[in-house]
This record gives structure tokens, C-alpha cells and sequence, in this order.
């Protein structure tokens, strides 16, 4: 095989694989290449993925060596994707009955969901989750692709529990938002002991659901490692839940005059991570 | 640029972007590459991903030339892919009170998520959807990997209507399994008149819900060009549509035996396609 054709090759078993760690021996046994030959055409891969900012190759040398693409975003390329982002969701059209955003259609654009999944992944790697978690309905995509990035298995928590799940545990939460009294719940099967969770959503008003899934996390004896949402809203600026990285910011809806202003969120500006989370005392049944 | 530069950048950007038209003069540029060069460049990644039935390059040539990455499968890759989930789907610790099959964690592994995304891209290209539809909640993450390969939005159907979404088309139904009667909706800003739609579900019985989603899209004066399932059901035989692929048949749960059968789906023996829906007679409110 001619190195023009292991350099396609390589590069698509690395874009397939985001965030999987791939044996090196499977791979030059797969291309019929020597592992020094391979080895040459990764330094390539490497160094133009690194120049670009698309991804870094972790290698691990050795018997048992094995190569991880971990993908990565330019802050070039994360400021355009916010500025274009805010752009489409500041329509004054946008505006619903109550003050809310219409922002589906472009939560479910694949070149968002992509740049999101990316720079999720990109921000949460070092924290190892085993596995991210979202609850029902519109945290899902945005969940699934960060989930591709990391090469993690996700979970959705429930609105009320269903049958198809099996024996569950279920929160009762006050929504920070509109004071009505909700249920989480998640089935038992779900989730290991001790598991390293990431918590992605959508939007995060007073943070009453992302204080509710942690809440439901330490039901699990689970540790939550990070929060992501695509979306935080200005005010309250004292929310229920203190570490999170919010992609944008939403200052204001005015559904008078039709204005809706949005700001880059502390993806951009700084934020700290948690470690681990407390037993909030939410109340369980 | 050397060639071998070249190359990884095309092949992840063809990567990056699956079933999304690409301008050659856009490319070029950004590579400061000849177009001559660019063409061979191509040719080289053609056929090797042609080769490994990774994926198949259409390529317009002219001014306003493009290429575009359609996703392929080869019947070896999606045989293998169907053998290994039937056998971590067959276990007999997934049956549940009522017959039901545990499958949440294997539709949240990003290899299985991939290939069945893949794998429905592949089937439906040729029926050009403009948009991919899934009813909430557990066919969202099919919806947006399919979303994904085929560079398509999607649209999920809610179970109940919820004030984020504006004023919305609901649907009355009977669950084909359980004779319950139960609402869809969908926001009405959601689709344009005379939209392509691709229905996308993880799991499918009597048919009930499919042919909901069917009769909501009629309301909507959109055509539905194909319908996807991960899972079907051998029984009913006798299903309430007719015109659909599944990747996988789930033939007998046996809760006393702990027995589970399941085959490949009618995506390896054989099916047909609709090209569109005529008004069912759902009832509307």
C-alpha cells in the first residue's frame, strides 16, 4: 500500500474513532504497514492536525501501543461558531409566548451539533467522565454527539419513569424556574457505582434541573466531574449550581420590542471545574 | 502543502462533513493547492474509500464544482455490526416485567450509534430527505447520527406540548400495543410545507406510532419518503404500515425462560420504499 492511501486510511480510522484509544498493532497488522512506517505517517497526521487545532494524536509506544485522536477546537473557530450561533438566535421572531426562545432548528443543524459536541468534549476530556448524562428532551443531541467526541456511553434521565426501563430511582426537584414540583428518574441499570458523570443541557435558567441531576447523581453514589449547557440565561446571576462552562449567554428576551441579546458564554470568559459533588438534600422517593 | 498534508486535511474534511456539497474553489484556496492538484488528491481518497466501502465521492466538475462524501456500508461491516448487537441484545438479564427488552445502554455506545447512523444514511440517501423526524425519546439519538451522515436537520415530535415551542399541530392516537390513546405534537414552525421527511425510530411493534408520525406529517403537507427502525417486532406480522426498513427483528422474549431471539432485519433480506404517504384518517384536535 502506497503511503498516499495509509494517510487516507489513517486519517478516517482517526476521524471514525474520536476519543477511543487504537491499538497500534491492530492498525499496521490492518494496513499491512510496518509499525515504523506507521509510526511516520501519525507524525504527519499529528502535526497537521496540531497546526490546524482540529485534534491532538496521544501515542503510546511500546508492545501494547496505541494512538487516541482527542479532538480540538481553535478559539478562532469556537468564536466564529458562537458569533454565527448568536446571530441566527437573536431573530426577534424567535420570541415565544412567555419569553421563551425558539432554538430547536438550530440545536438540531448538524454543523452546531458538531461544533458543540466539540467543544464540550474539548473542555471536559480532562475531566474522564465515564459517561455523560442529560435529562428528557432537548439536551439529547447535544448529549449524543459530546458522547461521540469522548467515545462515552451517555444516559437520559426521565420526566416520569416507563416501563421499558425496569426498576428506577426518581427525584422529586422545585424547578428554579417556575416553582412547579417535578420528577427525574433514572433506571437502576443505568449507571455503575462510583461513576466519573458529565452533565450536558440545553439551557440553564436558576440551574434548578442541573442541581436536580446531581441530586439524582449521588442516588447513584456517582461523582459529577463537569456541567455543560449550550445556553445559560443572564439572570439570576446566583444559580442553584456554581460550576458549569455555558457555551452562550442569554441577557435578554423583550417580547415588547423583539429583542433578544446573547453574549459568548464562559466558555470563553472563564470558569472553574468541580471535583465532585455534594449530597444537595433534595428530596427523594 | 505537501501532497501528504493535503491529503489528511481533504480526508477530514470530507469526514467532517458526510453528505454536505464542498466547493472545489473553496477547498483549494484554503489548501493553496492547484485545482489539477486537488482532482488527484480526490481521485486517491475515491478510491480508496471506494475500495473499503467507506464512503462514495461524487464529484461536479466546472466552475462551481463540488464534491460531496456520501457514507457507504459494506454487507460485511453492517452484517458484523448486526451479529455483535444481536448477541449483547440476546442476553436474557435484559428482558423486563411485561416482555419489554432492555437496549437503552447498547443505543447509547458510540460505535452502535455510528453504525446504525450510517447504515440508515446509506439506505435513505437516494430518497433525498430534507429533514429527519423522530418522536421523543428514545429514537433521538438514531435521529441525530442518520441527521448527522446525511447532513439533514431533524425534527422530534413531542409527547405533550410544551410552551418552548410555540403554538404546535397535535395528533391523537391508539398505541398499536398497548390501545392507549395518546398525543403527538410538533411545533409549527418546525417544517415547511411540502418537506421530504425521513422517519426515524429505535423500536417498532404494531406500528401505531410510526403510522402517527405518518398521519402528523400529512397535517403538514410533507411527504414521507422513508421510514426507519432499529428494532422491529416479528409479530404482529400484519403491521399498520407497510413500507419500512429494520435493522434488527426481535422473533421471541420469553419472560419465563429468560429466552431472547432476535435476527437481522428486513435491511439485509430485502425491502421496499415508499415514495409518499396518503392521508390516514388520524384523528386531530
Amino acid at each position: 500500500m502506497r503511503r498516499s492511501e495509509r494517510l487516507v486510511r489513517l486519517t478516517r480510522k482517526l476521524m471514525n474513532h474520536p476519543g477511543e484509544p487504537l491499538s497500534l498493532t491492530e492498525m499496521a497488522d490492518h494496513l499491512d504497514a510496518a509499525k515504523s512506517s506507521l509510526s511516520e505517517d501519525l507524525a504527519i497526521i499529528r502535526s497537521v492536525m496540531e497546526a490546524d487545532r482540529e485534534g491532538i494524536l496521544r501515542t503510546q509506544m511500546g508492545a501494547s501501543g496505541g494512538v487516541l485522536f482527542a479532538v480540538d477546537v481553535s478559539d478562532e473557530r469556537s468564536r466564529s461558531f458562537a458569533g454565527k450561533a448568536i446571530e441566527s438566535l437573536s431573530r426577534g421572531d424567535r420570541i415565544l409566548p412567555g419569553g421563551y426562545l425558539f432554538m430547536s432548528d438550530v440545536l438540531s443543524e448538524p454543523e452546531v451539533l458538531r461544533m458543540a459536541g466539540k467543544m464540550f468534549a474539548k473542555i471536559f476530556a480532562a475531566t474522564a467522565p465515564d459517561v455523560v448524562l442529560t435529562v428528557e428532551t432537548k439536551g439529547i443531541p447535544l448529549t449524543v454527539m459530546t458522547a461521540q467526541y469522548l467515545h462515552r456511553p451517555f444516559v437520559v434521565a426521565r420526566r416520569d419513569s416507563r416501563v421499558t426501563e425496569g426498576s428506577s430511582v426518581s427525584i422529586n426537584y422545585v424547578s428554579g424556574s417556575d416553582r412547579r414540583i417535578q420528577t427525574m428518574s433514572l433506571s437502576k441499570r443505568s449507571l455503575p457505582k462510583g461513576a466519573r458523570v458529565l452533565i450536558i443541557d440545553d439551557f440553564m435558567k436558576a440551574g434548578g434541573t442541573v442541581k436536580a441531576m446531581k441530586g439524582l447523581m449521588s442516588e447513584f453514589d456517582a461523582n459529577v466531574v463537569g456541567t455543560g449547557v449550550f445556553m445559560e440565561t443572564a439572570e439570576p446571576g446566583d444559580k442553584l449550581v456554581s460550576n458549569y462552562i455555558s457555551l452562550l449567554s442569554l441577557s435578554q428576551v423583550n417580547e415588547s420590542d423583539r429583542r433578544v441579546a446573547i453574549e459568548p458564554g464562559n466558555y470563553f470568559t472563564g470558569y472553574s471545574r468541580e471535583e465532585s459533588v455534594p449530597d444537595e438534600g433534595v428530596a427523594h422517593n
